[in-house]
């Protein structure tokens, strides 16, 4: 099937102080309010202080449900664009203005990458970002002058598509023994993060004639948009409660899944379920997409395997740097089966994407020294303790809160009672702390069943964390 | 008018020990041979010893002219992909495959950047690539400690999709102090080289309807690809001895153009020619894209200032790290008019691109404490010095042939008599120097008026300098 909205464009000249024209495009409408209205903040189309339009009447000139304007200008109030005030309604934030702020404006990753960073919000619980503050600078130091003065001249010149030889080789050492990944240094081509891996990846399958990719129930819009940018037909796999069902896999090319920890439901596809996803590759010659953003993070037992591990030949494996260490660095790494690895390269290469080549050199220092065992090893004990406090805070101050998907990653799920989901993330917004709602991560083709909270707790910093909880415990029902 | 290659297809199944399928693609089938060979070595498909069939047979089973397909033969033994002995014809190299030598296995990057990397030939005079023996290793050091040192938290995070704002602030101040562009850090969109921001600037183009785009008539066929890739046509300026026509400019809706330094030829573009330019662009509401590769070197007198200084709301100009330090940085700059950075940021963001942080902030630190201004100077010296060693000896041993295009930039145009240019690359080839003829950079719409080789003499390290001058006098007629 077609993703309904993939072409939809709604689009209104409505009068807010200048004359400004919004164009929504693509599957979900709220995010592009939102991408619309924070891009004509940024450019100053829309001036600090100016008065928007109430969400009634902005929904009527753009023919969009009420709600849809209603959770974009709450988002944005929790992100710090705009501001809400009871009485003289909803205007644009005074520091919104990247001349004024220029190191918050970051609209368009913003709405692209695993999380919208804060936005002057107070208190920032959005999934998706490790605590930016733990970067180690020193250790890092360290293995740049190492690599920088190891370095041969030609790894300064425009080098090899699929990355640096030094960095291929260590990663597929430290993926074998810390992932079960089955890795081989001419099979792993070093992207700038998951999503430009996954366009090189969506590129790929097209020129292969692939027309459907399955993805999960839950994920993120920006994965689906990119296969869809790409001409690629997305259907949504049914869920239940052990996970997503690949067992229900038929006709598509490709599959996008997160077996180790599902984003951002929190579970780990059981053995059976992972036995039948490569059961249907082999039978089908489809590939499955393995996104494994946040593998090492992982409390209660062992990190779960990589499903690669099942077979490499079928399995497209995705790791990052980005949760492990920061998303900073942009360096990501996929691991291929023999027959992709040159198509991928070629992909990568003639658009001159290559990473830096000095980061690459001081990430493979960094691992094969033994300071990214040891940093891991630090932030999951970081991680774990963040968790156990939410949990602890949860349970004595809303028992009737359910939590879940707190075996690993950095963040975990709160069920909310029907229909209160939006409300809370409202309410939150009002009180500066920005929080996501589960039905933002909810696949267009899917119905909402549940109403939830997707809570991020690696992003505050220690000594926002605490009042970042009391608030979380605060807006609760 | 449309590029009669664009869609131009040869595809052949030739037997070569395995069965190899070849199939060439784009507006250069001698380029889309050389990709393919290449792949199919560097793949394994292609093993090391395998004989190729003659580049007769082979051209008739492609279906292309036998000069094509020698003439790929000739490149892909200078760059030590295969090997030609009198008697036992064309072999793969033994040392091609990427298992022997990782590190110089880079075909898609060598066929998409300005160059390709030596590949094992014993000189390689291509132009394109700085010296890179000469990346100021403690320097950057200093920089980066520096640097990391005074970074905030957030640097760390997902950023603005533009770049970092202290990159973008430091080059706003050292692109008008050094080429004249009159720049602002929000007009500044940092990417990793020039194709990602052709790439993201055709993108643009082509949501703002535009159709087609003016180029010159010799350039680099990967920008031209590019263009076309993103569903622009595009249409090549005539030439004259004054340089690219930009009075000939019509309906287009952009002209991308290298004016302080035409590339290949060398030439700057004299004041009528860039004032009709801006003329035409204010005229026809149109974008001129300033391609400023290395616009730093410039040793007769004072650097050409950039184009942009004339009209910065109808130029679009960019800049690169890639020749004035180094293209393992994958760091490039975009200045954009005011109405264009929003757009170009939303078509950047969204998929992720940002550069690192850490060498963003690096380089910021290091153009900010005058490290930058120095390394440029010296640079430039040395440049200089082998430019006078090159005309120098051509002068003592080969006075018939006329050099031009040496006022600036790491390569030079040397005239070649009429019918010459293939069988003097060729001969080099065999003799291990790799050298590209002019006809390489020819635009596919324009006539073949004139033989000539582009040397660019920044690539060799100093102790392989005089070598690779004394076989390029070699092998001239």
């Amino acid at each position: 099937m077609t993703d309904p909205w993939a072409n939809a464009a709604v689009a209104a000249r409505v009068t807010v102080g200048a004359d400004l024209h919004l164009e929504l495009r693509g599957p979900r409408l709220r995010a592009g309010l939102m991408d619309a209205l924070r891009e004509a903040v940024r450019t100053g189309r829309l001036a600090p202080g100016t008065r928007l339009p109430s969400s009634r009447s902005l929904a009527a000139d753009l023919g969009v449900a009420r709600n849809t304007v209603a959770d974009a200008y709450a988002e944005l109030v929790a992100e710090g664009w705009l501001t809400a005030r009871q009485g003289s309604g909803t205007r644009v934030a005074r520091r919104a203005a990247p001349r004024a702020r220029p190191r918050q404006a970051a609209p368009a990753v913003a709405a692209s990458a695993r999380v919208r960073p804060r936005r002057g919000a107070l208190h920032n619980l959005h999934p998706g970002v490790p605590d930016l503050g733990s970067f180690p600078r020193g250790e890092w130091l360290k293995a740049a002058r190492r690599a920088l003065t190891a370095a041969p001249h030609d790894a300064f010149g425009y080098g090899d598509p699929r990355g640096r030889i030094e960095l291929r080789t260590v990663l597929a050492d430290y993926l074998a023994r810390a992932r079960g990944v089955h890795a081989h240094p001419d099979r792993i081509v070093i992207c700038s993060g998951f999503v430009h891996g996954l366009m090189l990846m969506a590129k790929v399958l097209r020129a292969r004639r692939v027309r459907d990719v399955a993805v999960e129930s839950y994920g993120l819009d920006v994965h689906w948009n990119i296969l869809a940018d790409a001409g690629l037909r997305t259907t949504a796999l049914p869920l239940d409660e052990q996970g997503t069902r690949t067992d229900a896999l038929g006709a598509q090319g490709a599959v996008l899944i997160t077996p180790a920890h599902q984003f951002p439901l929190g579970g780990a596809l059981p053995p059976e379920r992972r036995a039948a996803a490569v059961d249907w590759a082999r039978r089908a010659g489809a590939l499955i997409l393995e996104d494994d953003y946040d593998g090492e993070f992982r409390y209660d037992r062992q990190p779960v395997g990589a499903l690669q591990g099942l077979d490499p030949e079928r399995v497209v494996y995705f790791g990052t740097a980005s949760k492990s260490l920061t998303p900073g660095l942009r360096l990501a790494w996929m691991v291929l089966p023999e027959a992709l690895a040159g198509e991928v390269a070629e992909a990568k290469g003639p658009v001159d994407w290559a990473s830096g080549a000095l980061d690459q050199l001081t990430l493979a220092e960094f691992v094969s020294s033994g300071a990214y065992d040891r940093h891991v090893r630090s932030m999951r004990l970081r991680y774990r303790r963040r968790r156990d406090q939410l949990v602890a805070a949860l349970a004595e101050r809303a028992p009737h809160i359910e939590v879940s998907g707190i075996a690993a990653g950095l963040h975990a799920v709160l069920e909310l009672p029907p229909g209160t989901e939006r409300s809370v993330v409202q309410a939150a917004a009002w009180q500066g702390l920005a929080l996501q709602g589960l039905d933002g991560f909810r696949n267009p083709h899917v119905q909402r069943t549940r109403d939830g909270l997707v809570v991020g707790y690696g992003t505050p910093t220690d000594s926002a964390w605490a009042g970042a909880l009391d608030a979380l415990c605060r807006v609760l029902p």
